[in-house]
Formats: C-alpha cells, structure tokens, sequence
C-alpha cells in the first residue's frame, strides 16, 4: 500500500552534534508556508509556529513529567536530525483513493546533562500543519515513567474564536460552544444545561480535542493528536486570560496519566492550520501520522450503508431494547427466561425480518439489531459484573431463523456489543463472542460503552482504556469482523492502522435529536472537529425529525435541527464508509424520491473538493465515487439561509453530464417546515456553477452522473 | 456425589411469623454442645455462641453497611425457619473419601419497618462450629448494594491467645505471630522486621483469617469465611483492650468493599471451635459450608507430586528465572530475539530433560518449569500492561521436544504462568494460553500473582480480584486443566466446588527458607490457620536446609527452620492433592533412602485421624490412603524436643503390619544437625503405640503396610 518512498534513508545521515548552547532550529514546510522555530533557551525547549508570517502558536513549552524524572527542563540540544518525505498511500477507504504524505522532519535530542536523560522530540511540518511527539529512547538512566502529565503548550495569539465541548474524562457527547477564548466558561457552562453527562476533568477550564479555533487575523487552527496508542487522551486546560492552553491528559482513578517504558513515543500533538477553512477539512495530517496498515489483507473490509433496530427505542413511541417491563417491579431480576415479554421488544424475529425485506428490497447492505441479547432489564454500569451475555439472545429472537433469512436475501447483519463500560467482562467474553458473531454469519459489531468503566480505575480515555479499543479491533480483525464503537475515546486515525475499526460515534450524534435535539450548526462543526480523527457513526437520513409525529409517543415538542435535505447532504458532508439511514422503513416509504439519494450515495471515495467552509456556519463539498463514474455533493448551512455555489470544475471534461437536486423546498424551514424539499435534474457540465438555495438548517444533495452525448 | 439428602425440605414447612418483639432464638448443635443465641434488641441483631457452656463469641452485633442502605439496625424478626440436614459428600480429594454435612439451621428474615427492607441471616450450627451468611432477597426498596462494610463482630469472652498474621490487602506472606490479644500489636511489629511487604489493611490494629485463637478456659477458635464468591475478603479489626474483632472487607482503591445486587448471599462466617485442638485440624465445616462440584465429570482431575525447575533459582548459586542479563545494563528492552544468554537460565531444555529423567525413574508424577517463557527480564508489576507472553518459549527450550520426552517417559508436565499481578493481561491471554497448554500436552498449571494488581483498581483480595480467581479455575476446567494459584487470595473452600483448584500457596510458602527463614513452629500453626481454607502448595521436601551448602552462593547463613525427617512430614501434616518434593535431584541423590518416603507417600486419603496437636507446638495425624491398604503418619514439633505419641488403632484388626519410620536422628537438630535422620522398619500391630522422639525443629514420617501373617 505504500509507495514512492523517498529520500528518507538518505537524510537520517544529516544527523550532527551540535554544541548544546546552539539550540534554535528553524524549518519551513515544504511549500514554505508554514515555519516552526524550535529553541532551548535556559534548557527549556519551545516551539513556536507561523502561517504565511502570521502567529499559530506562539512560544510554547514542551516537556513531560514522571515521578522518576522532570523531563520539562535542564535540556540542552546534543542532535539534530532533519529529512524530507514524500510519498503516498492508498487507504482501504476513505476521502481519496491516494494520500500524499509530504514533510519535512526535524528531530531534536535533547540531554539533560545533570541526569544524562535524554528525549527526542520530532516534528514533522506538513503544508497543513504540524504534528510533533516525543520520543523516549531506551536509556541507561530512564527506564520505567508513572507519568503525571505533559508540559505540552499551545499558546495562542489572541483570543480567537473556538469551536469546542467541555473536557471530560469519559464523554464526548456534549453541544458544541461556540464563543472567543475568553468567553468560553460561560458559554460552555449555559450548554452545559442540555448536558446528558457528568463533566469531571479535574481543574479549571479545559476542553476537549480536536478543537477548532479561528483568529481575528484569518487563520483557522486545528489542535489535536494522531496515533493515541497505549497513552492517555489529551484535553486541554484553558488559560482564558492569556489563551494559553495545555495538555491535561486523562488520568486513570488513582492520578496516574499513564504508566510508560522506555523506549517509547508520544502521540502525535496535532496543529492544522491554513487560510482557508476548506483546507482545514480536506487536510488527511491525522492519517498521515498515523501507522499504517496493520492488517496484512484487509479485501474484507467493506464499506456499507445499513438500517436498524434502533430509532424507534428513541421515537417516544414505546419501543424498548428490553423484552419486559418486569425488571420495574422486580429490580434485581436477572433470570431471563422467567420474563414476560412487554410486546414492544423491537428486536423480534418479525420485525427483524421487515428490516431485512426493506434492505433487501432499496440495496442497503445490512440491518443492525440492537437489543437482541439478553441483559436490558437492568444494565446500569459500573454497580455489577457481569450486563450483558453477548450469546444469548432472548426469546422473541430467533438469530438462526434471522440469519438464514438475511442471508437468503443478501443482506448483512450488524450485531450489537453493548458493554455497559464493563470493558473487563467484554474482554472475558469477547473470543466467545466474536465466534459466536462468525457462526451466526455476522463481520460487523457495534459496541457500546454507556455509563462508568470496569476496571473501575478507568475512565473511557484513560490509557488502559484507550489500549482496550485497539485490543478490541485487533482481535476483531482476527475474525474478520468490523467495528464501529460507540462512546468511546474519540479518534486520532488509528483507522488507518485497523481499517476493520470503519467508524466510531465518540460525540453527540443522530441519537440526540431525541434527546433535546442538535442545533443546526452541530453538523457544520462536527467536520472541523470530531471528524478529523476518523469517521463517524452519526446516524444521518432522519425524515420524520418532529416527534409529535408519533401518535401516544413521550416526547412532545422534541425535534431534530435540521430540514429533510440536509439529512441527505450529511451522507456526503459527513464522511463514513459506515453509514445507517436511521429512520424507520415506513417514513421512508412516505418519501420514496427523497430516499433515492440515501440508495445512491457511494461510501468509498476516489476524490473529494472542499467547495465551501466555515465553521459552525456552512460545508460544500463534492465527492467522486471511488469504483463509479458518479460525483455527490453535500452543502449544509446552520440556522442560517444561504446558496450553496457549486462550481462543477472537478467534473472531467469532455463528456456532459446530468444532475440530480435534491434541495430544500421554497418555504422549508428546520423548525417549521422541515419535510419540504424539491427534486429536479438537470443537464450540466464542468464550466457551469450550480446555485442552490439552503433553508434555515438545511442543506442539499446532488448526484451527477455522465449521460450520453 | 451426594448421598443422604435427609429432611431438608420437609423442615422448610416450620417457617413460622413471629410477633416482632419475638426476637430472641436459640438454637443447639446436633450433639448439644454449642449453643447459639440470636436476639434483636432495640432492633439491633446480636449472636453469641458457647461450647460446653463457656463463651465463644459473646453477644456480637451484625448488619451489613451500603450506600443505598442501611442495614444495621432498625430490624425485627419477622419470620424464623429452622431445619436440620444431616447428609454426607465425597470429595474428589482430601482428607476424607466421605464428608459428613450435619447442621441444625435456623435463618432469622429481618424487616426493617421503615424501610421495608428486608434481611436473612442464616446460620447453620454444626457440632464443629458455626457458619453464618448474610441473604438478601429480591424486594423492591433493595437493588444495587454499594458495600461500604459489615457490622459483623465477634467479639471474644478475654485475652485469648492468637495465632495470626497482620492485616493486608494483597499478601498473606508473613511470620505467624504469636501472642495475647493485648500484646498482638507489638508482635506483629516484631515480626514485621521480617517483611518482604508492605501491610497495606487501612485503620488501627487488623490481622487476616483463618484467625486461631486459645483461650484460658481452654477452648480453641478459628475464625474465617466460606465459599468468597463475588465478594471482599474479610480481615478482622482487633480491638485490643476489649477483645472484640470486627469484619474488615477488603475495599478497591476507590474505597467501595463491594458492588451487589439483591438477591444475593454474602460468604459464610465461620467460627470453629472445641476445646480438643484435634478437632480443629479435622474439621471440613468450611468445605461443608462451600457448593458442590460444579464440573460434571471431574475424573480427569488427578492428585499429583512434582519435582521442578524452580528451587535452584532460590539456593543463591545463580541460576536465573530470566534467560539474559542483558536488562541490567539495559533497562527497557523488551526484544527477547535480541537477548544475549547468560548461561544459568535453568529452564533450558537439557536441565527439564534431567528433572523428566528423574521423575520418570522415581515415579514422581509431573515436572513444573519456571521461567520457560519470555518476560523475566523485565516484569516489575504495575508499570507496564504486558509482562509476559504465556505463548512464547525461551528460544533454549524446546517446547516440543520437551514434551514429546515428557510424554515419552510418562511424565507430567506444570505449566507456569506468573502474571506479574495484572490478571487484566492474564484474562487477554487466557483462553489462547489455555489452548497452548493443552496443544502441548500440559494439563496442570501454577499461577502467580507477584506484585501490584492491574486492573489497578484491584487489592489481591477485593471483590474483583476474587472472582478473577474463580474465573481462571472456571475457564482452566473447560481446558481440563487443574490450577495451583500462588499469591491469590487465601482460600474459603472453594476446591469443594472447583475441585481442578488443586492447591493455593496463600501464605508464607517453603521459598521463605531462601529469604529469612520459616521458623519451626511456622508448619504447626499453618495447618490451623491457612490451610483450613484448603491445601497449600507449600513446596515441602527440602532435604538440603542449609543454603551455605551451594559453593559460590548468594545466601550465606539461610536455612530452612526444619529437619530432614520434619520435611518428609509435612507431607502427611500438610494434606494437598498437589505436593512438590521441591529440592535439587541431585541433593535427593544423596539421600535417596529418606526420598523413599516421599516416592511412597499417598496424596489422597480415605481417612485422617489427628492424634496429637497444639497451635504452634506440635501436630500428628495418621491417614489412610484412598485406594491402597497403606497408612500414613507424620508428627512435627516446633523448636522444642518432644516424643509423638502415635497409637495404631486406626488400623484395622486381624492384620499384621510394617511400619517404616524416618525419624530424627538421635543428635537431630534443626539449625545445627537437620540432616540427621535415621530410618528403621518395626513389626505393629493395632493395640500398640509408636513413640517416636522428635528433635527441636524435627519431625518424623512414618508408612505402615500390612504384612503377610
């Protein structure tokens, strides 16, 4: 998968002593755009970036701290190694068929002459970016670190404007703020009152990774990291004074921030930036600084759309996970067979079937079953060991009936792991489970991970957690099953290393239109944030977005942020190789036409051209399919109407080409009007701009295919 | 197995309400001779317990502590049931072919008004002592238990002698103290000087169970739990001036003793008592008190000795566990394939060949290997979230042709799996470690658990670590293979129900005679305390005591506090279906007369009859082996001289027989003469009685067969 590799043994031979008082490096990123300055003035090592001459980060520490060494200072500069890279490599999916991985590389051996220690720290400077980790080598004098934390800063210029949710130690799934630096506390506590979860970072102020920020001079800036491998998650403290920030990593229970052994390396600390916003999305540094490919033939991995049991749980009209309503008056009751069935168990094998007869009838790949094993009359985390028995289903489910008839029809099944944060018991059963998947004819899991960890010293992103993810995908990849995780820490492209792990959900997703609802912007935010690790399982194609709809449901007045064509354009603007279409079969029967966009869409991509970005505001985007001669656009807007201009430049030339627009009605409106939309096509070709009207949050879909000349 | 299912549930029919002022009940043994009360004054439940009329536990509150309840006082007795069961069990080894289970049961259901809550203490009274639980049912005002403690007392009539080691969450690897209540803290101080741990157990004065008391009016308890299945291990609090003791449960690092739902059954408390400290030592209340067999078809669970890879990396002449010493140089480095040998890693293939040759002509049946597998070079515990590979040999032994030998020769091979501590690791590897092991031919493994627990959230004795135990038996019984744990928690019984847990180690083990010494009266009072829980692994045979022996050795002035006549002893004192004959074959080579004993000696026994014993000071037991017309003798003493005194009436009449003795020689003497024994054959017959002389530190084994008339 990889190839032209260039130059990069040939430069490692530039490494040189230095004297230790020369301390200051200087490089610039290949297109000369960017420039980091790296000094170690008074034996502390700093780094400090620039855009086009203007400051990303200004001067900024670095350092670790351990109980058995202080590596924040008493440095000197004894090696200096630069290189140069380009090359590329072809991702099992995603965004483009071919990612260029360009930089140039400056590593710094740092010695503190006192303790003879020494740290790499290596930069690596990207035309979108900066990514730089350290690196501990094996040492005589530096074996074992209980690590408390990172010196890590990223002092910022002013007080930009920041797009991001609160720091905590278990969730992602919080409304985004939007508000300057030093405002932030304040909005962040009044979105704070939609909160479903406990904050609980220790501290002040901090927030959580990627964070979106955008400067009064222009630049947009991207903090994250990439390659979050046996290491705590990072949130950031908030200086909202001097926006400074930086990194607090999660603690496990008893403080530590992780348990480390030279040799070993850091994550990669993750800074995009460009101008342009549109650079922000398109920018694959994450990827690019992450391992790749760890399984040897990942052809079994396959991009899919899916339905599901699952959104009429969320509708307020009565459906439930659990097969009774006996555990209400019988707290305590774990003898499944002695259950009553409450007949509003979703996962029955009728209407499991009616499932798969939609999937089967429209092309969807596969159905997802949630609420299908025993263990929902009583799973709260955290207070038992044993939720969930992930072999046994109940009664009203027949997997063998199931599988044979899905598998009849053509259609894949998504089993459902919901762990209940009982990722130790998870890790009991997980072979068991994983072979009972393969048995019963099932390659997909999604794995749920609500409430509090066991090992009750963990928390979802602490460092023993992070490794149990990957252990996860890791033995999934052995039975060739694919894993999309809910509730997990949020990712730093470890997808390109485990393909298998096709999505994650790690943010507020569909689910919360339920649940008091996403605002319009959520999704023009959730690219320029969440995304930029990897895919999400957001759970887009909702039609039916007011509850009142349902007759008897319990939740009045809930409504989702968003028109009918938006829900279509997310599929595009929000990039998965997973992707549900959530609603349920009868609404999309209601609306046939609309639904012909979620059959068509493609999942896999040959190339894709950021067209329109602002955060929080707006996302144009157009896609070529990657194994078809079809093109997709996605534009989204917040509560705000907009047109959507959508040069067609990226079509080839040579060949005329029709369009199919599915846009907001004339008078649709997220909150009033939200179902009114308008399908039409039209003849176009690569000089001509499409102008599409968006409503008040929402958004339009077109598919472009050649037509005959 | 069981047989003799008498009465039970006819009795279930006198469950009766009672007014609740009624609280006071009483309740005899089947003999008559213990006595218990139970009373609910003020809404407080109490017990006391007497045995022939005199104080064994007076009035002691009970009740259980929660954060959601509770449950201490504000109870009347609502309901009382009595039953008697008198019903016998044949275990798949031990002490006995047939287990007399004979109790009178009263269970008191207790109401808090209030609350509505409800509690069932259930006690069984058993001619041997006293079991108690707690029960709590399914009820609406009762799910989710956060255990904070019990209020459970026992609290003692005086200033007994003890006989204890001190409080502790992770080890039970201390000296014995020996003293007064009152006196308790400053020798377990004294003793402490001889730590290799640190006490850990928070608060004031606590120690570990089983707990052996003496009082001066002549009774001898033991106190301890039964059947510790998802729950804390008990310590006792001792309040030392009132001589009151009061459960400690173990907590995690959070503080939280115990996470349950309702319905659930606390361990039993146990109290064993008699004023005959023979009647300790043959007690099987504990057992009795534990589940049956929970493996259908146990047959392949066999009692076996062992010779092994293991004592030579204690002598001090050097050979290594690690197959390198390269990691003292260079810490961290954790590339096995690089490691250069240090020629003295024992578990090389050509030294277990050795060990296979001389099991295989001695007719031992096993060889355990340690330090076959890659880790020793770096497996400080805690630090790091894998230590070991259980799939990985050494690249110097040849797993295969090992076992191809092995199997060649007829011998047994014991796997080794030491953990480092970090079960969580130990359950990733576990199912593939289990299938490796049987790939290869072993069906027998010891674990270890040295150092500090990951999840590291976990004590060795918490809730969590508890049932990580049974979880390895559970799994080991799937593979057919039997387990011998060392450093888990001390043992409640369980072997009963998981009888492929042959052995535990659990307390202060053989190895100590390397590191400071086990004191002679250490093996009179282990079988009074720790072995009440089940058989130890306790590595006897050491015929070369005095480690000065090993020229160019590390351990000048160590030595074993024992005899070599005593070591043979043990094997009948210390009663384990898994029993080592742990020293060098070579040093067995040099006394192959007195290793006789240990080729004939049976593991598992028909009957036992326990002829002379006193905590500390001097234990003889006869048994008879289970399939075979042999018997078995074994008398130790402490530090002081002594004469057993051993009349034959066990034996059957109308037979004559042989008896061999291995006796200290005449000018025996632990620390200066151990190596003196003498070895002579005497004609017997049932009305006679051996006298056999024992030195200071000694002991004497003895096997009688019968003989043609």
């Amino acid at each position: 998968m990889k190839k032209n590799l260039i130059t990069t043994a040939a430069l490692l031979l530039l490494t040189a002593v230095l004297p230790s008082e020369a301390g200051a490096q200087q490089m610039n990123s290949p297109s000369g755009e960017l420039s980091l300055n790296v000094g170690c003035a008074g034996g502390t090592v700093t780094y400090e970036l620039t855009y086009k001459g203007l400051p990303v980060i200004i001067p900024s520490r670095l350092g670790l701290v351990s109980d058995e060494a202080d590596l924040t200072g008493g440095f000197s500069v004894v090696a200096v190694s630069r290189d140069t890279v380009d090359r590329s490599w072809s991702p099992v999916w995603g965004e483009y068929a071919e990612v260029r991985d360009h930089f140039h590389e400056m590593a710094l051996t740092l010695e503190q002459e006192e303790t003879g220690r020494v740290v790499t720290v290596r930069f690596r400077l990207f035309d979108d970016g900066l990514g730089f980790r350290y690196e501990v080598p094996e040492q005589e004098h530096l074996n074992y670190l209980t690590l408390r934390g990172e010196r890590t800063e990223f002092n910022l210029s002013g007080d930009h404007l920041a797009y991001c949710i609160p720091g905590d130690y278990d969730s992602n799934e919080f409304a985004y703020s939007t508000a300057r630096i030093s405002g932030l506390e304040d909005e962040i506590e009044r979105r704070l009152a939609l909160k479903t979860y406990e904050t609980k970072a220790e501290g002040g102020l901090s927030v959580q990774t990627p964070l979106m920020l955008r400067s009064d001079d222009g630049l947009y800036i991207n903090i994250h990291e990439a390659a979050l491998v046996h290491y705590a998650a990072m949130l950031l403290d908030v200086d909202d004074v001097n926006f400074r920030l930086k990194a607090h990593l999660v603690p496990d229970k008893n403080g530590v921030r992780g348990y480390l052994q030279a040799p070993f390396n850091s994550p990669w600390r993750t800074v995009i930036v460009s101008d342009d916003a549109r650079d922000i999305l398109a920018s694959q540094l994450i990827y690019n600084l992450n391992e790749p490919c760890a399984i040897e033939d990942p052809s079994w991995v396959k991009p899919q759309k899916f339905v599901g049991v699952w959104w009429e749980m969320f509708t307020g009209a009565g459906a439930t996970w659990a097969y009774s309503d006996y555990w209400k008056a019988r707290p305590g009751v774990t003898d499944y067979s002695a259950l009553k069935p409450n007949g509003r168990h979703a996962a029955n094998t009728e209407n499991v079937k009616r499932y798969i007869d939609f999937a089967a009838e429209h092309g969807i790949d596969a159905v997802l079953v949630e609420g299908w094993n025993e263990g929902w009359e009583d799973w709260a985390s955290y207070r038992k060991d044993r939720h969930f028995l992930f072999t046994k289903p109940y009664p009203d489910f027949d997997i063998d009936a199931v599988s044979a008839y899905a598998a009849e029809k053509g259609v894949n099944m998504i089993m459902h792991h919901e762990t209940a944060s009982n990722a130790a018991d998870y890790e009991r059963q997980l072979e068991d489970a994983f072979q009972y998947m393969v048995d019963h004819g099932y390659h997909s899991v999604k794995t749920g991970y609500v409430g509090y960890i066991i090992p009750r010293s963990e928390y979802h992103s602490s460092q023993w957690m992070n490794d149990h993810y990957i252990h996860v995908a890791r033995t999934a990849a052995e039975y060739e099953i694919m894993v999309d995780s809910h509730e997990a820490v949020r990712p730093t492209g470890l997808m390109r290393t485990w393909p298998n792990w096709v999505a994650q959900e790690s943010a507020r997703g569909g689910e919360f239109e339920s649940m008091g609802g996403n605002d319009p912007d959520h999704t023009c935010i959730l690219p320029f944030t969440r995304l930029k690790g990897g895919p999400m399982d957001y759970t887009p194609g909702l039609f039916q977005t007011k509850l009142d709809y349902y007759e008897g449901g319990s939740k009045p007045g809930e409504q989702a942020g968003t028109t009918l064509a938006r829900q279509l354009a997310l599929y595009v603007t929000m990039p998965s190789p997973l992707q549900m279409a959530c609603d349920l079969p009868e609404n999309y029967e209601r609306f046939m036409d609309a639904f012909q966009f979620i059959k068509d869409v493609a999942l896999n991509w040959e190339n894709s051209w950021y067209l329109e970005a602002e955060p929080g505001d707006y996302i144009t985007v157009a896609r070529k399919a990657r194994d078809a001669q079809e093109w997709f656009v996605g534009a989204v807007t917040d509560e705000n109407a907009r047109e959507a201009v959508i040069p067609l430049s990226f079509l080839p030339e040579g060949q005329k080409y029709e369009a199919t627009v599915y846009a907001d009605g004339e008078d649709a409106d997220w909150k009033d009007n939200p179902q009114s939309y308008r399908i039409y096509t039209k003849k176009v070709k690569p000089s001509a701009t499409l102008r599409i009207p968006l409503a008040p949050g929402g958004g339009a879909a077109v598919v472009i295919r050649p037509v005959e000349k």
